[in-house]
């Protein structure tokens, strides 16, 4: 019997895009929005606290938009992705907001993506933002497993560990030091060139 | 609170691209491969009778791609999808195979699609077959629901019925008069500009 065909969970951020507040702070000179969950620890505080900061300079979702428009993918990112979605099947697993990810989705050629939302006012103005689920990450590749896709997933940090482990195999891509120390299990990679052939030899062990 | 994002469920044959088995018959002109499920009720007696036609006639699977290339999607399948791309999140569910899916999905710039898979041997055969999940269509939907997506599926036959009460809002897109006869309870589309027209009206609803 042929083996279950395989789909790729991979994060976005900081994986096949910059971190995309980070370059928010970065164009719009607000170095507050480089707070990240090393700062305040709790998510919905940072949200609350970034949405509040966007509000004081006035900037609308538009806005927003206009700076993540130009952003370009990493160096590498949309061959890597192209051949994926040429041998496999992909879905984008993130933490970001749809309304974010659009610019770079059109630039990636319009692949799947599970995300979030953001809660946008009459006059544009970002005014909340709703998670689609909780560790939506990790359920989402729990589900992928569950109609019978071999799932390999990739990501960078603390909050992509949870759907490595749920995955048939875990890679992780350009991580930092602590999160290498921490997740000794799975493999690293920092290039695109030696990450193919890890899921290439992953395919021909399970083939 | 904003409503969950949107995610199409769509079949591929019939809907986006030509019947893929009867475009096979009519360009080999090996009439008994228009067999159908009308014919032989039993779906697996029907594709091992499909596989020994292809082994009579010493068809490859390479020969089967290279007939698949030469189709075309449907007329204006292709604009439809870019803009449903642009808008939503768009997974292809379908019953055919990802070796035979594969040329039509490089011609609809690949997009995610769940199939099932071929079964070839060393000399490139097609020698069986195998299913991802019976049903596969409507736990796809059920599994993408759980991780609350809210979905729109739509389809033209049978088989694509229990996605369609599977989800928030089912659609029959160029149905036969058969299937629109026994589930009256699904809005029937029959060109693309109508079927966008009940997209938008549903996510208006639910907005």
């Amino acid at each position: 019997m042929p083996s279950l065909p395989t789909l790729l969970a991979t994060d976005l951020e900081g994986v096949l895009v910059p971190e995309i507040w980070i370059a928010v702070a970065e164009r719009t000179g607000i170095e507050r929005l480089r707070l990240t969950t090393r700062d305040i620890p709790d998510y919905d505080q940072l949200m609350r606290e970034r949405i509040a900061i966007l509000h004081e300079h006035r900037l609308k979702l538009a806005d927003i938009q206009a700076v993540i428009d130009t952003l370009d993918p990493l160096p590498g990112a949309r061959e890597f992705l192209n051949w994926a979605r040429s041998c496999m099947q992909v879905i984008i697993l993130s933490d970001t907001f749809y309304e974010f990810a659009a610019p770079l989705m059109r630039k990636l050629g319009q692949p799947t993506i599970f995300c979030n939302s953001l809660e946008i006012d009459a006059g544009g103005n970002i005014v909340g933002y709703q998670l689609r689920q909780r560790d939506g990450k990790r359920y989402a590749v729990a589900a992928l497993r569950q109609i019978n896709f071999q799932v390999i997933a990739m990501g960078d940090s603390y909050n992509d560990t949870t759907m490595l482990a749920q995955a048939n195999h875990g890679i992780l891509f350009c991580p930092p030091a602590n999160v290498i120390a921490e997740f000794p299990q799975f493999p690293v990679h920092t290039d695109y060139g030696t990450l193919q052939a890890e899921i290439l030899a992953f395919l021909d062990s399970t083939a």
